[in-house]
């Protein structure tokens, strides 16, 4: 069986959020087992699965992969909409924006450090939309 | 349901190539909603969601990429098929060789500006073998 | 129809490993058509698809993304579990914790040349969970 739904996640300024709860709150009921597939309908955000617990961790993820991909490369071609643009799209390509995660007993079936990110490479994120789909 | 097809994508040279179109020429029709899975048999090509509109975006993901994992680097001992082949493998695990996307409505739910991308990481990259898993 | 099992894989070093015979061990009999979903319940490994010929590309793929993500870098706050962690958490985003391969005629629909890894970023790597869901 499919049940879909979309909605949109509040809107972030950059960096790594965990949006385990926001996620949670706007699904249906889960079935007793199945997937949750999570799609981003946007190109300069990801979702990702990474640890709960240390907010550190989402400071750091920030600063690694703002170093890896920098902004004002010379090479930039793609420079209109701002110097947060291009490693937004780079980012979000490196980390996807599609996320699925099982359902066992009528919950995700995360480990106990795992949430749910999201990566919001703009400086000032708009609202994103999220669709929801569960097999089961 | 599981409906599933194979086909190969037309050769393209190295770079990031749209190729929404062309996936959905070889789709069977949609149904109402559900998930299409696709998966890329090869291990020097992935296949990633951004932004469809500017073609600079293609051009500068490129470069991005090639700046990331360059070629030669003198610690490489794969290097029997080419300078390109190692930096290849190494993208295809980063962007990832498999791609989710919510079907509704009986299409393919991308955002406005979401396109579906092939991102061929050899010079002369072949035919690419893809399968397509739809459920609903 | 969903089927679902919960294993672990045996615990390995840092480095790139191919776990394909390993993950079809714990799987129930496969369906002639569908998907399998692997999900690991980590944040400092990670789960994908490369070459299964030449043991060059694990070590290589070992090197290039410990030359991305480096150890001890000033800027770290997280640095408590080790200077191996706050790198593993980056990689494990980048490359991610979980994998959907084809089902086709009762197999796993890989390419000839392509094998799942484990990417383990932990210096000693403990026992890895793994959810794994058969959507037919």
């Amino acid at each position: 069986m499919v049940t879909q739904t979309e909605f949109s996640l509040r809107s972030r300024n950059r960096g790594f959020h965990i949006i385990t709860d926001e996620i949670i709150a706007h699904l249906p009921q889960l079935p007793e087992a199945g997937l949750l597939h999570l799609f981003m309908k946007h190109t300069s955000a990801a979702l990702t699965i990474n640890e709960n617990a240390d907010p550190d961790v989402q400071t750091d993820l920030a600063l690694i992969f703002d170093k890896l991909i920098q902004e004002g490369e010379p090479f930039y071609s793609h420079t209109l909409e701002g110097n947060d643009d291009m490693p937004a799209h780079a980012k979000s390509s490196m980390i996807g924006a599609t996320l699925t995660i099982p359902i066992t007993n009528g919950r995700l079936n995360l480990g106990i450090w795992q949430g749910i990110y999201l990566c919001e490479f703009r400086l000032r994120g708009k609202n994103r939309k999220v669709v929801a789909t569960i097999i089961s």
